[in-house]
């Protein structure tokens, strides 16, 4: 099945890894717990127990950068069977406050294409995160004006995007989403009858990876840049 | 000045202290921190320089539970010059889960109020703090039903609450916020030429105290208990 974008009145697009660098950050700051924690345990000990901390706290703390911060705090305690420093632990609180305020780094092509869009479409955010960092983020990157409405929800399932757009006043055949995650951006969007355009990043969190089972048979694009998406549009300038 | 009543439309609430507790649970914290340090310090140089270190990091971790965690770890690590237990973190880390995941605890009159006043007007809910924790809530509340629109902000300045008057279209004068602090609830509103009424709660954290200085001139109401305001509206049920 082809997208029809004749159809499409608001274009929603994913924030982090979608435009602008977030995974990447993440996986370095794991490298830097890791190598803090390395007299205790293998790299790969460490990432699986890492992994394996954030999803027993997930329901807890939600996405964010402050959940994963505390995450890494209990592993490090748990990890050292209780042993690790207070010097090893301000250093990984240290490592949050640097991820939090890190500057924004934007992926190519993300100004052109919000640029071009907004000028025949209605444009929003859908984000996943903490709420103050997202806001945050956002500010810093300077697009905010592209921008029609903001949402920061705390789960991007189909129920959550149901109820954007209702609140948007749409039906889900005039909303395109596009995004880096299949889990979060495209599957939920395809599942309810909405459109949607994967744009890969090159990293990718295990806990935002699907199956091909869970793709086999659904229709969405996928493309190799954010750039390469205006092709699909006819837009007028 | 009087409040003019005729011309509401929508009423807005807070959430945390206004609604349900929240503070106390905050200062129940606080005091089962202050135990577990109190070998290194005494109890008031513990109160105040906790508050020192959420001033501190309020910029970084915003409201909410988890920046509240993070700073009482980084707390403990400095009142005990870098020698506080990993137990004592575990013990701090606990503190924190239990909090995030209390049970609601309605404050007295709230669902009569909300069941007489969503006849008759759209209410809403303008809350601080983190998305997760603040969805969690109102969920476990059972209070959703009587909430035409959820709004989570990160700080309640009067430069969101105009974004959000806009967002539902309508004049500040046919707003009317009725919530537990001065500083969040009332004063933004009543710069802003919308209505308040003040209900406050019997523990008011620091950073939300306000001087005579600031509240003087400004007409808001005062109640003692959320049910007094039903009084100031002419209901037809």
């Amino acid at each position: 099945m082809e997208i029809d974008f004749e159809h499409i009145k608001v274009i929603g697009f994913d924030a982090d890894d979608t435009l602008w660098v977030n995974e990447t950050y993440f996986r370095e700051a794991e490298e830097r717990v890791g190598n803090l924690l390395s007299h205790f345990e293998t790299p790969n000990k460490i990432d699986q127990e890492l992994f394996k901390m954030e999803m027993k706290n997930l329901a807890t703390y939600g996405y964010g950068v402050k959940g994963f911060v505390l995450s890494m705090v209990e592993l490090a305690i748990e990890l050292s069977n209780g042993s690790v420093s207070n010097s090893i632990i301000s250093h990984i609180l240290d490592i949050g406050k640097e991820m939090i305020n890190k500057p924004i780094e934007l992926l190519e092509g993300v100004e052109e294409v919000l640029k071009m869009l907004s000028r025949e479409y209605r444009l929003i955010l859908a984000t996943k995160g903490d709420l103050l960092d997202q806001e945050r983020k956002l500010e810093k990157s300077g697009l905010l004006d592209y921008f029609h409405h903001i949402e920061v929800l705390s789960e991007k399932q189909e129920s959550n995007y149901s109820k954007l757009l209702m609140h948007l006043d749409i039906k889900p055949s005039e909303f395109l989403m596009v995004g880096n995650s299949l889990k979060s951006d495209i599957l939920p969007l395809v599942n309810i009858g909405a459109q949607a355009i994967h744009v890969p990043f090159h990293t990718t969190w295990q806990h935002e990876k699907v199956t091909d089972k869970e793709t086999n048979g659904k229709s969405y694009k996928t493309v190799e840049s954010l750039t390469e998406i205006l092709k699909y549009f006819k837009l007028k300038n």
